[in-house]
């Protein structure tokens, strides 16, 4: 299985598209090998809605700031975490469990569940010769997106996954330095160390943006995440979140 | 690629290890195929905790409820929504970001990150012949296990993974129907129909179990699912992940 390993490890984003819909089969195959992905407790707490109209699809590109892949594409996955199913359960077992459902542990019970699901529907088209992006855009207007998807309350369109034939091959992006991600026995404090190991990675994702871009585009990682933090955004989320009835509690 | 996808349908949770221990290279391997998952605008917002020493493992297993696996196993890893590096660079970068590290779309972003790079680890284990389970309940005494890996705020465990060389072949459980969680262009909400679905995966459901057990045990998705919602479980979590600096704007 040493092919698995190198597929999960050679992931690059795909964000360029042949113009050629899946078939159902592969829609199919994709979905199946989401859920069975590990859900907490068996709650299976999230749906999946697949995008195929032509205009709904191009509307939420423009939702999402105008990524034309969010159009452009073979399918487009739209991932929500979900507790209706289980608030219509309650409701048929004449219980009240309003607490329960709007709690911010149900809520990260939810997300993580999508989550997991989403992951194996990656690695599967992948594995399909497929490529895949994740779509977070898809919470700069949340509103508008479930409008257009007709979610209920206790359903939370989480981001999308596009995916199609790819049309492009990029680069692999560098990650953070093993040991900067991973801890051993305790948590690693040593702020001295940190920045040391910031700076070393800086430089290399500067040696890969100068690269790629012929000269054209000097960038740090820090460099890029101070500009992140620098720039409120969607702060609208937490009343959003628990207007749909999570994360109240 | 077929092999992949069945890997991925044929995931079971293994909750029964022999005693051998991972060597640092099956580590090495796990963690790397963690980082290779999508990261939401690159921030890599996770640290993974690997506890080796077995006094605590068997602490981390007494506050998971007693979780013997949560002890004995081949390798535990904690998975982490992590927003520690990103406060230590703004604070290099002279920048109050407060606002933003603490609000929910921030949050939503490490647990999504976070969550997507457990994935990786499991399908990088399983593909290794190794097998996994999620451990939930981590989150029961939240503060006891922070504490004990010394995670600072912004650093939020989410979830063990144990990982090990399997000594058990549990059969697979059966998921919702397809059709159930999988809608078309907009989100289904004709509840006569999901309540029709639910009655035939309950009585799928009480097969699996009765089977299992030879006729001991009876239950249904649906009863499962209403004693779970009966039961308020981890109501702390929302002050707790404020007090951690999540989730508070």
């Amino acid at each position: 299985m040493d092919k698995l390993i190198e597929l999960i490890q050679n992931h690059r984003s795909i964000r360029k598209f042949e113009e050629k819909l899946l078939s159902d089969e592969q829609i199919q195959t994709i979905v199946k090998s989401a859920q069975a992905a590990s859900t907490s407790s068996y709650v299976q707490a999230y749906s999946i809605i697949g995008v195929k109209d032509k205009q709904k699809k191009e509307k939420l590109a423009g939702l999402a700031g105008g990524q034309d892949y969010v159009a452009n594409n073979g399918h487009f996955f739209v991932f929500c975490a979900d507790l209706y199913r289980h608030q219509l359960i309650a409701e048929n077992y004449e219980q009240d469990s309003k607490e329960i459902l709007q709690s911010t542990e149900k809520f990260m019970v939810a997300v993580i569940d999508a989550t997991l699901a989403a992951q194996n529907a990656v690695l599967a088209a992948e594995a399909m010769g497929l490529g895949a992006v994740y779509i977070g855009g898809l919470r700069n207007q949340l509103a508008d997106v479930c409008e257009l998807l007709k979610t209920p309350n206790y359903v939370l369109p989480l981001f999308g996954v596009a995916v199609g034939y790819p049309a492009q091959s990029p680069d692999k992006k560098q990650r953070l330095p093993l040991q900067h991600v991973y801890h051993e026995d305790e948590y690693t404090q040593d702020k001295t160390a940190y920045y040391e190991q910031l700076k070393e990675y800086d430089k290399e994702i500067a040696a890969y943006y100068e690269k790629r871009t012929n000269g054209k585009r000097s960038d740090t990682w820090t460099g890029q995440m101070a500009g992140l933090l620098s720039r409120p955004t969607r702060m609208y989320m937490k009343d959003f979140v628990e207007g749909k009835g999570f994360n109240k509690k």
